[in-house]
């Protein structure tokens, strides 16, 4: 059973989908009070590698908070941390840098630290709670037959700074330094958040890799999606690393971690989204379409060959 | 260090108090927002003594959590659970009993889970949002010299639970029942919300411990506090208790985990209080009150003599 089974068989039924509450989004939308909140539990080992540099894990998990607000089109505006850990983890060294990672998130964001928990524990795990106000977001499971589909800046570079973490991979340093930073800071898409409402019918961040997210962008919807592999956006970075190793692209495209924006719209915004994106210098690339019926999604690779993903991306199996 | 040197040390800089904030309460307030939040995490062997009982471990969280939002004078609206541990912990048996305590508590305080998080860890931790919406909340702090100090129900059941629960002491089965459910199921002062701001100058929920609680409800006063030992309301069976196997009051009210609202309120309103009182049946002691100057703080025992306490209540020592 999954994390995604666990949340669908037993505990989707608890609200009734009252007052637009949906537990099969992201987040928590009520609309009469124009909350818009989002909760994220961090593991080491399973969400970060290690604490070695909790600098860069406190600004990861934070971007990766506010990216399920960022996604829906909302400015997020406190986050909350709740930390367990033990003595080794939050010695003053550490805390010096945990707090000088939150000032600059915060700074970066516009965001605040709102409040907080610390206790003891053998393992090291953080719940981080994120809230924004807005009287309309955008959801997901809206999109309709046709719609385009679209990603945000370049997919992948985060899975390979994880695999140079791993050493699973070597290049040289400087390199190296630019797909490590992608894994740990990646660029949360913050200027999009005014536009996206006008021209998005669904979204959702990239967390568990592309496709799980689009399957999960259109669950419990009659559609399937189209995507070619060849349009979907990598760096220049990624690009060479891939023909210098004799890499393939589809085995760095569905990792997760990207924490780019995936989202649909209406061929009629196909011309607005993208001399929106000219104009403010944000890579949004056009990815493939939403397809009529369940169960007939295709990806095609580069000679336009259907592709079959043996996994899609990262989930909790219990 | 423990977890409040952290919090004040390097946390408490980081929102400038601006906008109603203040990291020095328990609850987040957002005054122009009407938002009131709380979190807390809670971890097995620490929070609650094992996963024997998910269905008790989930009730006492939850109540624990929504206490926070309660003793503000607030009612608690939505609730957020984000859970981490092993598919023992995450077992189908266990999911069942999970989700049906969360219904029932669900029913009994009125409020709904708005989302939640489950993630893989070999250990077992939970982190619960709740929040409610008000413009106003009873601040910690806020108290005046002379103040009543009161506090609600019973102190010390739920201590005694614990040490039935750890075999520390050995009492008859219908008797044990009674303080072990003080322990799992605490009756949270529901009813009190509407009421408490009307009298109360300051409140908080005792969680760590009477004393330990009362600190930190005249922290960063110039205040002290003068209470009476033999004021502080226990249950008709903890006085049996104490009585039979001869042991001492002391030792049983400022272990925590009471879930109680202590609070101060001006002498004017000690009628209306006791008033109030008599006619919801909800049991209001006053057990002392407010002193002007800082560390002058006061304990007295039944022959009027003043007592020192070693520990004055749970801390997390890292």
């Amino acid at each position: 059973m999954n994390e995604f089974d666990i949340i669908n068989k037993y505990f989707s039924k608890l609200n009734n989908n009252k007052s637009s509450l949906n537990l099969n989004d992201d987040v928590f939308f009520d609309k009469s009070n124009k909350l818009v909140l989002s909760v994220d539990t961090y593991v080491e080992k399973i969400h970060f590698l290690n604490f070695k540099k909790p600098d860069l894990v406190i600004r990861k998990i934070i971007r990766s908070s506010i990216s399920d607000i960022v996604c829906k089109g909302v400015n997020p505006k406190f986050i909350f941390i709740c930390a367990s850990g033990n003595k080794k983890h939050f010695s003053k060294k550490n805390l010096k840098k945990i707090y000088n990672s939150i000032k600059k998130e915060q700074s970066t964001y516009k965001i605040l630290v709102g409040g907080g928990d610390t206790v003891k524990s053998k393992n090291l795990t953080f719940s981080i709670t994120s809230l924004g106000y807005s009287n309309k977001i955008v959801f997901r499971n809206k999109s309709n037959v046709n719609d385009d589909i679209y990603v945000t800046g370049n997919i992948g570079d985060s899975y390979v700074g994880l695999c140079l973490l791993k050493n699973k991979l070597k290049i040289n340093k400087n390199i190296s330094n630019y797909f490590v930073n992608s894994y740990y800071t990646p660029d949360i898409q913050f200027k999009l958040i005014k536009k996206l409402s006008s021209f998005a019918s669904s979204s959702i961040d990239i967390s568990d890799g592309l496709f799980a997210d689009l399957d999960k962008l259109i669950n419990n919807q009659n559609h399937s999606y189209k995507i070619s592999l060849r349009n979907i956006p990598i760096s220049n970075f990624l690009m060479k690393l891939i023909a210098i190793k004799k890499l393939k692209k589809i085995d760095f495209i569905s990792k997760g971690d990207d924490y780019q924006i995936l989202f649909t719209a209406p061929k009629s915004k196909e011309k607005v989204i993208s001399n929106y994106s000219v104009k403010n210098k944000i890579r949004i690339t056009k990815i493939g379409k939403i397809l009529k019926g369940k169960d007939r999604s295709i990806i095609l690779d580069d000679s336009r060959r259907q592709i079959f993903l043996k996994n899609k991306g990262y989930f909790h199996n219990f």
